[in-house]
């Protein structure tokens, strides 16, 4: 089959490699019908990850089920799956507490060992644990489709820092991010009952779809003065903030806008981000949570709302490839010509 | 009046200074009876600090209303109070919400413009925000004082660890640190149900203390060992850890225990702790909350256990002087010597 391959910085491509097989019980294969660029895909693209020449790309992806082994239960050739950006066994302790990607055996889609989404195909390990089914209703909405697609990563993990931040109905929150991830940041504060929402950013559109998705406000400041911004529009901070970048320029940010005792949910891949501004974290109690987003936890609380029309992530999409069309999908979103990439592996 | 002033680095003296009178209508003078030399006290003095010759230090004191303003309602000349190490307006909206150490109008005790409780009496702005009248029946109780004197500081300090760490019934504790703050978190660690409690440290006096307030487990191993010590105990690590030391290896330690999905509270004085080590918070999503403890919105229920005979964090107090002793107490704590110094200006 042919599979998104690394081979160094700014060189990916679509190589001929093998079939994927059933090799335990609890696998499947899934033929992928749609996948994602991420925006954490350009860290290993600019050469700021360890990512070695033949690694597999792509850890975001639906599909249809194809092969089971013999010990899949819960989903059987035929039926349309949707894979959260980590595989997870589902039943260790931390997947028993919703905390998948911590998962004892599990681990992220590519790399080195496992298969990329963005694909002709995937063995999925530990079926059971990672896969969800898509309900027959939105099977072959191609449209709907869509609106799923981001659950994989980009909403979950929008929803991950919204909820390590402890928006709250009626708070204020700040998101600092105007890629997927902050956009979808947007939608899961609104769903989550913020009142206002200020998303800090400069691209017009970018900006117009965070407005689309429930922003209140747009900061188009930068650095002091966009914090001074945010000071003044929430009278000293905003209850929440969502970190969506993981630069040291963004988390300080964050933590500039934060209220005293609010929290800062941070979901951006560390890039810098270690060395805080810890001063102000310390003496106004604001919290730091987040991390690698457990949207295997989130995906059927989502799905329904995505599929009861309640939330539509889509328009994060704005760019639509083959497989042969991935190469030039990493280079438009390197350039932020594109906001995030869908693929389409079988067209 | 006599108080302790800052010369420079190991030098603090008892100079003469003008009495305290009142100024504001808020105001009240209070007679320190009992005062503290804290940890934190100890980085100025090592010079670790922007301290600045001529600043009052001591920040933990009791005493007896010796005046009032006209503005002061819940306090008057007689009531033995106790004081929280900062004080604050009481009115604001973070006092409202409990977190006094963000009050608006507030500030910790000592440096330029504050009296300092290592002294014979001090000038409490506000004071209807920030002191709480000890009730009669332990007024006069010396022994009970002793036990209530840590409510200024340590023992607030340390429950805030533990709410911050997400302490819950049942649950498995690590504490960072045997000084007095890292003890009391022993303290508060059982107070609040845990079942398990791991300190580590190396001080056989410290650690006997530790036993006797609910330890279960002492790791006296350094470094990696002490790492895998306690993942071994914990069989992956602690829910909760409590960071009471400030330093980078101590938060470093702190992470490097806590368990996937858990929390360190962290409330030692940041020295080195900004350059975190970021990679296992965000790949485990260990949250990081603490901060400088609002003791003020903890006293109440706290002092309510002490005076019940539930806590008592008294024998973190192992040393006792007069004003005149204070210079010496300072030693004795930088040496390690002692672990907190008592201080007992009317003696």
């Amino acid at each position: 089959m042919r599979a998104t391959v690394y081979h160094g910085k700014c060189d990916v491509r679509i190589d001929q490699v093998p079939d994927p097989q059933i090799k335990e019980p609890g696998d499947a294969i899934v033929r992928v019908t749609h996948a994602c660029i991420c925006g954490s895909d350009l860290w290993p693209y600019r050469g700021m990850d360890q990512y070695q020449e033949g690694w597999r790309l792509g850890h975001e992806f639906m599909g249809m089920v194809e092969e089971v082994g013999k010990d899949v239960h819960t989903i059987k050739p035929g039926d349309r799956v949707i894979s959260p950006f980590t595989y997870s066994d589902g039943t260790c302790e931390f997947c028993q507490k919703g905390l998948y990607t911590s998962c004892l055996h599990g681990s992220i889609w590519g790399g080195a060992a496992n298969d990329g989404g963005q694909a002709e195909a995937v063995r999925v390990p530990m079926a059971d644990g990672t896969l969800v089914k898509i309900p027959e209703e939105a099977s072959n909405d191609e449209k709907l489709l869509k609106s799923i697609l981001p659950l994989t990563d980009v909403m979950g993990t929008g929803h991950h820092a919204a909820v390590c931040a402890g928006v709250t109905q009626g708070g204020t929150v700040a998101i600092i991010g105007d890629g997927a991830v902050g956009l979808c940041g947007v939608l899961a504060a609104k769903r989550l009952g913020a009142e206002r929402i200020i998303v800090l950013g400069h691209q017009p559109k970018r900006l117009a779809i965070a407005k689309s998705f429930g922003a209140t406000d747009i900061v188009e400041e930068r650095d002091a003065e966009a914090i001074a911004r945010v000071q003044d529009l929430t009278k000293g901070g905003a209850h929440a903030v969502l970190e969506c970048v993981g630069t040291k320029a963004a988390m300080d940010m964050a933590i500039d806008v934060a209220r005293p005792g609010g929290g800062v949910g941070y979901v951006g891949a560390p890039h810098g981000s270690e060395n805080l501004k810890f001063s102000r974290l310390f003496m106004q109690n604001i919290s730091l949570r987040g991390g690698i987003a457990p949207v295997r936890a989130y995906i059927p609380d989502l799905l329904k709302d995505v599929i009861a029309g309640k939330i539509d992530p889509s328009p994060v999409l704005d760019m639509t490839v083959d497989l042969n069309g991935v190469p030039s999908g990493y280079a438009a979103m390197d350039k932020r010509e594109a906001i995030k990439v869908m693929v389409q592996p079988q067209k």
